[in-house]
C-alpha cells in the first residue's frame, strides 16, 4: 500500500511543485480528497532535458530490454494489487468490475507491446543488395528500418483512466518504440496516475533503465500541456480526449518552429443506421442491443452510438424508450463532465424541433445522468449542424427519416467518425449504398452490431476522418498504434558493423525481412 | 506536335482565365516565350467540385483499371517526343540528356505505382476471422485495408519538371490509390506543364475515366495555391520545394478547420562528413565526388551536399577549389533561383569569417552562376545559425573542425537533413559515433558516397526529420510513397458481399494478406 504523495514524478525524483492546489473528486460522495499541485515550466524543462539525455541511451537498449522493460511494468501494475481498483474507483466512479477488465487490457497491452519490442519485426526491415556492375550506373546497397523518434508526451483521458491514460497504450507504444515518455496526469484522476508512477519507478529500478524514460507532471491547467507541446525536445504526442482539447494541441503542435505529429483520438458520434425492413422485423432487438450500448459505461466511451438512423417506428421508439428508462442510472467521471451534459441535454430539451422522448430530471450537481433518448426528423438534423455535435454521456438521438433516400442524405452529410453501424439484413440493398458513403466516413464500419467494445487485434483500426482523429492514417488501440512513434531511416552502402542488428547481413535478429522485393528470415 | 495555347485544363475543358498574364522564361537566350494567364477562386472551385464528383467514381475503378490508366499516361507522355524535351529545356535549361533520363524515370514512376495498384497488395489487407463462442466475449470478424482519401492537391516543382511536376511521382501515387488529382503547375515551366495535360487528356479519353479526375491549373501567384490548399474537398496536399513555400502550406493546412496532412520535401543541406585520417589519404579522390555531386544539375537538386566538415586539410582545399572552379558552369532554372543565389553567394561573401575560395563573378542577370566552394571554422559554423540556411545552387561550405569532437559538435547541432554522409575508412571510431548522431538526423545515411542520385527501390527512404520533410515518416520516392494518400479502414461482422475485393473470403485478387496473424495468399 502507497501513500498518496500528491507529488509529480519526475525523472527518478518526487517533486512538490509550489503552485495551486487541486482536489480529486469522489464521484460517489461528491467529496473532495487528495490534493496535489500542479507543474509550470520549471517540471516541464526538467522532465524534457532529462527525457532527451535518456532517450541517448534507450535508444540503443535493444528490443530484448525494452520488452522485458514493459512486462515488468505490466507485472509492478499487476503487483499495485486492490489499492489501484479501489483509489481508481473513488475518483472515477467506473466501479471494481470494469476497472478488473481495464487493468487487464491495460497490461495486456504493455505485454503486447513488449512482445513486438523483442520480436523486433515492427522496425519494417529492408533490404536492397548493391549491384556494382548495373549499367548506367551502378545500383548502392539500401537498408531502411524504422526507429524511435525522440522524447513523446502523452495526456492521460479521463474515461479510461488506465488503458488511455498513464501507462495506457500511447505510453507502450512509444516505450515500446524506443522514446522516453513525459505524461501528463488527467486531472480528474490524479491519485490514479500517482500508483502508475510508483508502479513505473519500481521497473525503472529493476531494469536498470535511465531515469528521465519516464516523468509523470501532475497538473490541472491548460497552460501545462501547452508549455510541454511546445518544448522543443518533444518529438510526438499522444492525446485521447475532447474534440476541443485535441485540436488546441494540434494548432500548438503545428505553429511550433518544428511542427510535430499530435496523435489525437477525439469526438465521434457513431451513426447507426437501420434499413427500414429490417428495423421492421428487428425493431425490439435492435432497440435492446443500441440500449445497451448506449448505457456502456454511463456513455463515457468514444464509441458511443450517439446517432440512431431509420424511418419512423412505433415499435423502435417505444422500445428504445423503454429500454433506456429502465436501465439503471450510472455515475459520471467528474463534474466537469456532469455540467457539460447537463448543457448538452438543456440546448436539446429547448430546441423546437427535438423531442425528449424519456425526458428526466438531471439535477445540477447531480453525478448521475438519466440515459436519454432524444428524437428529431431527418430534415431537421440535416439542416441543423449543432445537432451533428457529440453529446458525451448515456444518450442519443433517434434520426425519423421520410425514407431510404433521406437517409442517405444523412450519411454523406455526417463529418468523421471512429465508427458507423449497419443493421440491413432485410434492406441488402441499402446497405451497399451505405457502406460505399459511410467508409469514407469513419475508421471502422460494423455490420449488425454496436460500436462499443474495441477488439484489440492486427486488423482493428480505432482513428477516422477528421475530428474523430487528428492523423486519419493512425490507429490507437492494436499493434499498429507503435508506428505513430517511429521514422523510416535508410543506410545506403553502409558496412555491417554500423548497421542496426536489424539490418545486419547475418540477420542475428531472425527477423522476417524484405530482401530484394521478397520476404525472409535468413541471413543475406 | 502540340501548338502552346497558354491555357488551363480542367476537368476535361481548356480553360483560359481573364487575368494578369505570365511568361516563360528561356535561361538560354534569356527571352519570354509562352503566354498564360493564372487561375483564381472560379477555377479552383470548379476543379475541386469536378474532382470531389469524379472521386465516387474513380475510387470504384479497381486496380486494374487504374494500373491501365497509369501506364496509358506513361505510354502518352512518350508520344509527346522530343517536342517534350525541347520545350521543357527551353524553359529549364537542364538539357536534352538530363531530360530524357527525367522523362525515363518519370515514366518509370508511372508504370511503377500502375503495377501497384494492378497488384493490390499495397492496401495492406488484414482479417481477424471470428471466435463467436471466445468466453467472456465473442471475438467479431474485423478486416482492415487501406482506401484512397478522396482529391489530392500537387504543386509541381521548378527543379523536377517531370519527376516532381504535373504527372511526378506525387501525382501517380495519388492516382494510383485512387485519388483524383489537381495540380498547382509550376509557373516557370508552364509550356512543358500543358504538354504533360495534353498527354493526360488523351489518356484520359482512352481509359473513359471520369474527367474530374485531373485538372491542371496554370498560375503564377501564391493566392491560387492557398485557395487550392484551403478548399474543403481537398483531402491532402503533395509539395517539393523551398522550406518557405512548404512551411507556408503546412500552416495554411493546419489552419483548416478540418486540418489536412502536407507532403512537403523541402530544404536540406545535406552534410558529408570525413574522417581525418581518411582526409589524409583520400583528399584528391573525395574532392572530386564532392565536386561532382556539387555541380550535379547546377546544384538544384534538393540532396545536393551543401556542407563538408573535416579537419585542416591543403591537399583536400586546393582539390576541392580547382575541382570546382575547372567543372564548367551550368545554367539555373529560372531569375528567381538566380537571384536567390545572388543574394546567398553575397551574403557568404560578405561574411567576416567566411573564405569564398575560388572567388568568382555571378552579374546581377547571368543565368550561369560559379561553382563555389566557402570555408569557415568549426566554432564559426557552430556559432552562426545562418551559415545552416540552404544555398541553393552549386555551392558548398567546408567546415574546418580543431578535431573529432567538434565534428561531432558540428553533427549533434545539425537540423534534420534528406541525408548525411559519411567517408571514414580510416576513422571506424569516429564514424561509429557519427552514425549515431546521424542517423537522428537525416532520412539516409550514406557511407562512402555523394548524396544525389536517389535510388528508387523499396529499401529508398527521400524524407528526413524538419525541415527536410513536413512529415517526417513519409517517404516521396518509391513504392512507399503511395501510403501517404490512403486512410486504413476497417470492416466488422461485414458478410462478403459488402466487402472491398481486397478482403472477400475467395481472396479474388490474390494478395498477400495476414490472416489471423500469419501471411497467405490463400482463401479464407
Amino acid at each position: 500500500m502507497f501513500r498518496i504523495s500528491g507529488q509529480s514524478y519526475i525523472a527518478g525524483a518526487w517533486v512538490s511543485p509550489e503552485s495551486m492546489e487541486f482536489q480529486s473528486f469522489n464521484p460517489y460522495t461528491k467529496e473532495s480528497m487528495y490534493g496535489f499541485t500542479s507543474c509550470g515550466t520549471d517540471e516541464v524543462e526538467q522532465a524534457a532535458s532529462a527525457a532527451a539525455r535518456a532517450f541517448q541511451i534507450y535508444r540503443s537498449v535493444g528490443g530484448a530490454a525494452i520488452g522485458n522493460f514493459l512486462n515488468v511494468i505490466a507485472d509492478e501494475i499487476e503487483s499495485l494489487g486492490d489499492q489501484l481498483l479501489e483509489i481508481c474507483d473513488s475518483e472515477t466512479g467506473l466501479g471494481l468490475v470494469r476497472l478488473t477488465g481495464e487493468r487487464g487490457r491495460t497490461c495486456g497491452q504493455l505485454r503486447a507491446f513488449g512482445a513486438l519490442a523483442i520480436k523486433g519485426e515492427w522496425v519494417q526491415a529492408s533490404i536492397d543488395t548493391a549491384l556494382p556492375d548495373r549499367a548506367p550506373l551502378p545500383k548502392p546497397d539500401l537498408r531502411r528500418m524504422m526507429l524511435g523518434i525522440g522524447p513523446v508526451a502523452v495526456f492521460g483521458a479521463s474515461n479510461f483512466p488506465f488503458a488511455f491514460s498513464v501507462l495506457g497504450g500511447d505510453t507502450a507504444s512509444a516505450l515500446a518504440a524506443g522514446n522516453p515518455v513525459i505524461v501528463k496526469g488527467h486531472s480528474a484522476h490524479p491519485a490514479t496516475s500517482e500508483l502508475f508512477a510508483r508502479a513505473m519507478e519500481s521497473a525503472i529500478s529493476k531494469c536498470g533503465m535511465p531515469d528521465g524514460v519516464f516523468s509523470l507532471l501532475q497538473g490541472a491547467n491548460r497552460q501545462l500541456g501547452a508549455d510541454l507541446v511546445k518544448d522543443p525536445r518533444i518529438q510526438a504526442v499522444g492525446f485521447t480526449g475532447s474534440e476541443g482539447g485535441g485540436r488546441a494541441l494540434m494548432d500548438l503542435a503545428a505553429a511550433r518552429p518544428q511542427p510535430i505529429p499530435v496523435y489525437a483520438e477525439m469526438g465521434s458520434i457513431n451513426p447507426l443506421f437501420i434499413g427500414p425492413k429490417t428495423l421492421e422485423i428487428q425493431a425490439a432487438s435492435i432497440a435492446a442491443g443500441l440500449s445497451g450500448s448506449v448505457c456502456m459505461g454511463t456513455g463515457q466511451f468514444c464509441t458511443s452510438p450517439g446517432l440512431a438512423v431509420s424511418v419512423s417506428s412505433e415499435v423502435f421508439e417505444a422500445e428504445l424508450k423503454q429500454k433506456l428508462s429502465e436501465t439503471p442510472r450510472g455515475y459520471l467521471l467528474n463534474p466537469r463532465i456532469a455540467s457539460s451534459l447537463q448543457e448538452s441535454l438543456k440546448r436539446m430539451r429547448s430546441h423546437p424541433q427535438v423531442e425528449w422522448l424519456n425526458e428526466d430530471d438531471f439535477e445540477e450537481g447531480s453525478m448521475t445522468p438519466p440515459n436519454a433518448v432524444f428524437k428529431t426528423s431527418g430534415s431537421t438534423f440535416l439542416g441543423d449542424a449543432s445537432l451533428s455535435e457529440e453529446v458525451f454521456g448515456p444518450a442519443t438521438l433517434y434520426v425519423e427519416c421520410d425514407d431510404e433516400s433521406q437517409m442517405m442524405e444523412v450519411a454523406r452529410n455526417l463529418n468523421g467518425n471512429l465508427t458507423a453501424s449497419v443493421h440491413a439484413d432485410e434492406d441488402m440493398e441499402l446497405a451497399a449504398e451505405l457502406y460505399i458513403v459511410l467508409e469514407q466516413k469513419a475508421g471502422r464500419v460494423i455490420y449488425n452490431g454496436y460500436p462499443t467494445g474495441v477488439e484489440v487485434c492486427p486488423s482493428q483500426q480505432h482513428g477516422g476522418p477528421y475530428p474523430a482523429s487528428s492523423v486519419t492514417t493512425a490507429t490507437s488501440v492494436g499493434a499498429g498504434a507503435i508506428v505513430r512513434f517511429a521514422r523510416f531511416v535508410a543506410y545506403q552502402g553502409t558496412p555491417d558493423n554500423l548497421l542496426p542488428a536489424a539490418l545486419k547481413n547475418a540477420n542475428p535478429m531472425g527477423i522476417y525481412r524484405l530482401v530484394n522485393g521478397e520476404m525472409t528470415s535468413g541471413p543475406i
